[in-house]
């Protein structure tokens, strides 16, 4: 590899951020790319050591339930390591059509398309949009969703996170003259807040918007049957296109979205990011078939995802910690400053306990967080062994007021309910 | 789902090419999204017709070999389905890892980073591309290029494909004060042909550009060792840059980018669509890390992709088809209208070979054409039925003049080449 001219301009004249240049210098125990092994329920080795795991996105615990790796491992051998091409010319099997219908028939939508990954299944939005359109976005969204609207000629509106008279505003601005879309996660991964899903429904309707929800983390675990944010506010209908994603709730790999027949038949011969990809490998095809099986049939999962996730938000206000805005098993427990956020990290894998240090550009500067989460498979020991970790790495680094305060305010998680019409649970593994 | 108000604009008032509807309604037997089951080598079944498999990427046939899928299968017992998370907050494990040594040694390169898919590993250049930086990219260049440029405020340049007068006037045009990059497909995956590396090299080099080849369809096909174009050349100095995939020769399902460590580290950290994206299953890990070693130590499954692609070229031109400007076994077969193109792909099935109809958009307007492809593991009578197939095609629709033309150009491949150092051919499984 040779240098470019000494005096020329260099593509490859590239440094990363000087925060992270600094921290790899002052902190010894890395928090990001570290090789992880899962080691049964709840449980990993981070390099050797063993650890909790309360940092993970497998929310209900399956991508090592047997169910699920079973079906995956008899895919490959049935069907291949690989699909060797792209959907439409060489790479659909009945693995795939079948999820599709079951995608489609569990979100309650006409239609569902499978894709390879959740990122493509929001960069895949771009094809709905045309020079002329305005998209409104929430500030917090995924980079997946800001992708596809950068993707697109469309102009782009950023309203603040979760602000609907500062959407309302925008929408106004805007005119009636160009299509408007809007587009929200359904579930914010970072702060474990929620979209004001009733309001977006509103403004989309007097605005004559469309309304794209991205449930990559609440499809699955929000909602009486897990059908994510919409089915929580029981507003399956005010939703005009859901995507979201296999790699979370679903223990797989892929994304997809569900909506109206002509939508998702227009998507999938025009929507470059999914036209010109390989397909999702019939093992992933295959374990998310298996793993909404278990969606479907076991509301309890759910149920105890939300127990562990209770007793982690009003263990550590209890400590002291802050973890608003959550009202999910997604826990934010808010550090600020960034070396300190690694240090805590690095303090709480040395108790046992692997979490996910978030600093900028994952949040805004000075609001870096340690991310907790909830699993269905925790036990209630592990989520005790957690709770003693922020106790002890509080102390050690002065990140709580010494003395438990008495006067926390308990969270108030926005828990699925189970109703009569719900399946019965099955047997726990 | 409400329909926006009749008198407003619409984003999903959408409908798909006026010249797939024509088709649709005119062919019965739809060359897309076909459901394909592998039935063995070589061979597929298209819901429930058995057919030679003439339309694949799996080029070394290597993805439903049973040292491959075993091997995915025993990873996903082993780490699960799925690694439920981004590579640097939750998603690595020690195959991301070794996968990541092993290519970059492969490719003799400092460093490489895996990825979920090749479309995602093209797109991540964008992260090194700024406001004032300047893409040059061939015409015909993978959609995923075209992206990666799309969503970086880099200026971008189109070269007419394989132009290099095109290319140096281009360069000259844009000055020496924007920081360059030319990227390219190694092998271009529709006709066949591969960019000119020796003169890429030396305009990149007189420019100060960087140069970049995306290696999906040569890497693992071209080249002693299978180390693509830059190997066939004999210019892996050349290359700045290399991207590919894991989904076409090597059986599997992701990407990667090799080059130096500083470039290699600042994707990791910088590249939203690496960033942000669930990591590659261990299952798709594994399987690529078990075709890596049969790539490195079975050269001769090269040759044997070469040998039937020559037969292929050879015996499609003795029937009077064109199939230039291929040089690779992707073997083009010209037929020009598209509802010819669709036809004949139709009567190719019903004569039992599944090919690719491509047809506007993936070949500019009249240009359709038939897309066939050699495998290692397909037979001699395999090959044998495929031409048989063509001639009968061919008669039928009076694609090819009555009567075999006796003075057609034999092709001239560019072959791999055993040296005295190429490791020895193991067994033929």
């Amino acid at each position: 590899m040779r240098g470019a001219a000494e005096d020329m301009e260099d593509v490859f004249d590239k440094r990363i951020a000087p925060i992270l240049e600094k921290a790899m210098g002052e902190i010894s125990d890395w928090p990001y790319f570290r090789a992880l092994t899962p080691k049964g329920p709840g449980e990993v080795t981070v390099e050797g050591r063993p650890s909790v795991m309360a940092g993970c996105n497998d929310y209900l615990g399956l991508a090592c339930d047997p169910r699920v790796t079973e079906a995956a491992a008899e895919a490959v051998r049935r069907y291949g390591a690989s699909c060797s091409g792209s959907r439409s010319l060489n790479g659909t099997m009945v693995l795939h059509e079948e999820l599709e219908h079951r995608i489609a028939a569990f979100l309650e939508r006409p239609a569902a398309l499978v894709t390879t990954t959740g990122f493509q299944a929001n960069l895949m939005l771009t094809a709905l949009l045309e020079r002329g359109d305005t998209v409104f976005s929430d500030m917090s969204n995924h980079a997946s969703l800001v992708d596809a609207v950068r993707l697109s000629p469309a102009a782009r509106r950023r309203y603040r996170h979760r602000d609907l008279d500062h959407l309302e505003r925008l929408l106004s601005a805007a005119g009636p003259d160009t299509a408007k879309l809007i587009v929200t996660d359904g579930l914010f991964s970072m702060e474990g807040d929620v979209c004001p899903l009733p309001g977006l429904g509103t403004l989309a309707r007097r605005h004559g918007a469309r309304l794209v929800v991205d449930g990559a983390h609440d499809i699955g675990l929000l909602g009486e049957r897990g059908r994510g944010v919409a089915e929580h506010f029981g507003l399956m209908d005010a939703v005009d296109l859901q995507t979201g994603t296999l790699s979370k709730c679903f223990g797989s790999l892929g994304g997809f979205v569900a909506g109206p027949e002509h939508i998702v038949r227009f998507l999938r011969y025009t929507a470059r990011p999914f036209v010109f990809t390989a397909a999702m490998s019939p093992a992933s095809a295959a374990a998310a078939l298996a793993a909404l099986t278990v969606i479907e049939t076991e509301p309890d999962r759910r149920q105890r995802v939300f127990n562990h996730a209770e007793r982690l938000h009003n263990g550590l206000r209890a400590l002291g910690y802050t973890t608003s805005p959550s009202v999910t098993p997604v826990v934010p427990v808010h550090i600020g400053d960034e070396l300190l956020c690694l240090r805590a990290w690095q303090e709480l894998l040395d108790h046992g306990v692997y979490t996910n240090a978030v600093i900028p550009p994952g949040v805004p500067s000075h609001r870096s967080l340690i991310r907790v989460t909830a699993q269905a498979t925790h036990t209630e020991e592990q989520i005790t062994r957690i709770l003693d970790a922020f106790a002890a790495v509080g102390r050690l680094l002065r990140l709580v007021p010494r003395g438990a305060p008495d006067d926390y305010e308990p969270v108030d998680l926005i828990r699925p309910r189970h109703h009569a019409t719900a399946p019965l649970p099955a047997e726990s593994p």
